[in-house]
């Protein structure tokens, strides 16, 4: 199970949902850092559970212990190991549930692919193990911070009701991420209308980072979009990335879609930031369609593991929407990347010759 | 410049639009393959220029060079280079554009990068880059082949008009690639007026893989969507990729978007064959969004690499929409990652132990 | 800092000598092989320290926590994270030297690179480091042992003393792992010898890895031969390796080097059961030279971080000779190795197509 | 089969011995670097056959075609494609042993390991691979130009005779590659009494890397000396590697073994130029051993695919010692091992921040 991710700034994470741990190992982090367990401590606290009425019920104090990498406040140039105990699981919940696919869950085909019963709660692909993404996300932060790039995702669309403006400190205070003081409410609405109905509703979250100069990334296979927009793919429930205007730009004519410049400056961004897979230095944009938790109480139609027509209703403690929990997560996997095109670009400019 | 792609079906590209060859080296490939380089011609025949009215005028004849890894119609297992020389190569058509930024284009970003020259056309940034994927893809095809996978990509959108049904062998012959019979003329009809006013326009690619077994792909970093959907941003001027339903789940329900099952069947393919980063045994369903043609003949502002404000008007030989260009390099990318996905499924699999 | 091994069965290693855990995550492993926490502690219990006269005094339990990857007995096919205390850190028998730098060991390059103060003991450049990489191998021997083949090393010289053969059972029980019971009490003296003058001592230790069918490795980069001898030279303190003869071959006539056949069998193993990177079938043969422990209580001449000529004596816990302590990492370095083979030669070879 | 090498300075070989070209991408290079056709020449001209009566009487003029990557004297931070003909590929020569399994060489292992025919000459694993490794070692070369490391091979040993000092100039103007005037006729009267007796012999080369500054290589897994002495042993022919003193340590004491300091400098290079993994900033040294050219016309048993007992007098253009062809091999691939922990280096470096 490929659970490794980047070149340079290399992640490897571990753990099932329902077991003893989740984690990560840093690996290819430089020396002297300014880092320490408070600073990723407060990242995870933006992705935990039981904080709301908007998220999962679990309550995980998601505390971050520090096993190797950091000392005296700052990295030590070896890999960072980063776990988190899961205090709260209770596989007992899953039970009946192990032998029967829930619908729009990985269960089937983790079990035709591993020829394991499933863990409880998914295991793997479980979006817990998203928390060890969270925590490596706080140490590639620490890195593009002395560059001052910056990484901000909020939610922008639930259901019907789509954000007007941007307003990421107000998003970071709401329990939906929603970016739009004015159509926080009516977001609200739209899941607490899908939680009394037993059921669950998609989003669209966006993410922007700030400050990253012209030339980072590659015109060929290490595009910045497409390693930031394949990042995104591999966050559970996300079907699908924007790059810039994104689909927008099918109906469009080239007239209107390039980014002309004056001055040292473009006249737009249409693009998203990024020509020919390489920063231009303005914002990087991103869009992610996050689909409905596939969690809900109501009755389904499903298959057990010996073949068998059943019907599910899945109790337990989810998340009526996966926005909230998913943006600190894109804004992780951004780091992730950017980190690693950092190194790549420190490793490859001129002038370094 | 990382030009190389995958983890153990491996490719290695190379060359510069109007340098003297484009190619690549296949890695990883078993040996025993049925494989020639006729096959290999034969795709490349799909994407080449000068092929129809909405295509570059540019006259390449890319004949593929087998410099290694194939005898008497079989792969030997070792690595598979491949070369299509560049016939019709015109520098001095850009002669007056190395020195000007094409808005819309790498130009801009590339200079700042790599601090030399930008080379005619583009050089590594040039759609003309994809010739190496499609010659690679041929090979991921072989190998697919053997356990009948089979892709396949599209026109389903350009401007304002949308086909309505998808028929692939139509696709084929299409010059647009337009999958509906019906909405053929029209696409190229939207096509024609771009022409017309010296401009270009977007659409959207859509692609099918029929006969990945349930299994392929990993629930975590090497999730088979991801993987796709990344290898579609891959492709130069595609800003966008939807998995299965894509940005339509942001506002449906649980309950409409969960595929649910009956018998051993799914009722319903929202998902796009792959849950949880695995294949589902259906079909696998991508869409992509292609911009307009950076190159249009209409006058744009920008800059030049001194700083100065200047003009530009992009004559030479453009194509007026890329989708039918980038349709066989989308089947080719997903042909890479398949191959990659199953030779990883070949070393993991149970029952194999 | 590169701590992640593999291709196909990954490792990532991390933690510091005197920090709070040295641990792996592994990666890669098929789901639904047999294997337990105790399997693994019983490897562990081969390197631990403070068994004999022989090794460091240090006293750790060496008790591994499976965080992940494992559930009722088997592998999950999900990262297996293994964590095991430091429980004797002892950073303050470190204090004074921190600031010197130890003559033979990594104090003044890891300085120079990573321009932090060095860490207690070494920090991640101290043998201990190797704890991770046993827990590592037995994950890996784990799988190898599905098709039979095992691994064994052993000392077959220290100092002046050579073995005259090879008893692995015996091996297994002796403190030094000599090999053969007639020489096992010279070498005890060899070791005596140094510690009464309190210096150290070198060594030589031999891998032998049986049942490895012919067919695993590849012709170029990836021989087998080499990245087994690579590993080996992964190992702090192997300063040389030799594959079959080895250096031996440098006098030879090629008439006295060849391994002719007869029937379908070899009739000597000069090569060491590879021949152009791929195994024969035979057995595989690697001889390892180890270098006297650093660390002595002898006054050597030296520099501190600061530049100023300084002497220093070496006190603390340290091993006699290395060679016990390195049998079983290069165990477990081949062991990880011959995984990574045999899961690439699970994907391409033929008959699987 | 594995054909790529290193991890940010990247080389991916092709060809087979017999087929209609060697080659190389080279990707990862960064923009303006001083580098012509020319620079590449020269390095191959050193390991071409067909200059002496000790080397093959093949008689290839090892053209470097460069495909892509260089303009105006300069590399583009493009892959850089470089293709070798073959010119005098004899591939019937070979038909006869294209059947018979070749004591010494891979084909018993390669034929069943791939389950093809194998190629005429040993296809990929025939020595005439490694024309691509050394015009990708120019490439690497003029990067580590730039920071003044150079890197010089030669023989010190040919069967029972020995060097007694090291000469490069001498060494490379000497048809065996011997570094003592002193001994280079009596090293040519062992070759050539090989020759008489239609047998071939063994030796060693060594091989020092000057001017690498203290820092490069990391602690663990890319370790300095192992991934070099790793990158030895990918050489056809080497079946041993020592690190500075090598075997030598085996009989010392440590007390002997570290290199101690005074001033800022070491009093000894025992050690081979690398502590824990990290350069020092003195020479690097290692001693590799080539074992005796597995081609000799003398009458040998083996087998052939039939599984049918032969006897074989391999006769064709062989060289009598490899030693002279290994030594500018050597020298690339240290080269391309340096220059991929130089680009490390610089992505991690502190300072940098």
């Amino acid at each position: 199970m490929g659970s490794i991710f980047g070149r340079f700034f290399r992640v490897s994470t571990f753990g099932e949902s329902h077991g003893s741990a989740m984690g990560v190992v840093v690996d290819g982090v430089p020396a002297g850092l300014p880092l320490d367990a408070d600073r990723i401590q407060k990242d995870l606290e933006k992705r935990r559970p039981g904080t709301s009425d908007f998220v999962s019920k679990r309550q995980e104090t998601d505390q971050v212990e520090v096993l190797s990498g950091l000392a005296q406040g700052k990295t030590l140039g070896t890999p960072i190991a980063l776990v988190v105990r899961n205090r709260d699981a209770r596989p007992d919940d899953y039970q009946e549930l192990t032998e029967i696919f829930r619908p729009g869950h990985a269960d089937y085909t983790y079990f035709h692919k591993y020829g394991v019963t499933p863990q409880p709660g998914g295991g793997r692909s479980s979006g817990r193990e998203t928390v060890a993404r969270v925590a490596a996300g706080a140490v590639a932060r620490a890195l593009l911070k002395t560059v001052n790039v910056s990484i901000r995702a909020y939610t922008v669309r639930i259901g019907t009701v789509s954000v007007k403006l941007v307003d990421t400190a107000f998003a970071e205070r709401d329990p939906l991420r929603c970016s739009d003081p004015e159509a926080a409410e009516a977001m609200a609405d739209e899941v607490r209308a899908a939680q009394a109905d037993n059921d669950s509703v998609g989003g669209i979250v966006e993410l922007a980072a700030r400050g990253v100069p012209v030339g980072w990334g590659d015109p060929v296979f290490d595009k910045l979009d497409a390693v930031m927009g394949g990042a995104m793919l591999f966050i559970g429930g996300v079907k699908a990335v924007e790059v810039g205007d994104g689909f927008a730009v099918a109906e469009r004519r080239g007239s209107q879609n390039n980014d002309q410049m004056v001055g040292e400056g473009f006249l737009s961004n249409h693009a998203g930031g990024i020509l020919g897979g390489i920063s231009t230095g303005q914002t990087i944009l991103l869009r992610i369609a996050v689909k409905p938790t596939p969690s809900i109480a109501l009755e389904q139609q499903t298959m057990d593991i010996q073949g068998r027509q059943r019907t599910v209703e899945i109790k337990g403690r989810h998340d009526p929407c996966l926005c909230p929990r998913v943006a600190p997560v894109a804004e992780a996997m951004a780091a992730l990347v950017l980190a690693d095109a950092w190194l790549d670009q420190r490793a490859r400019q001129r002038g370094n010759q």
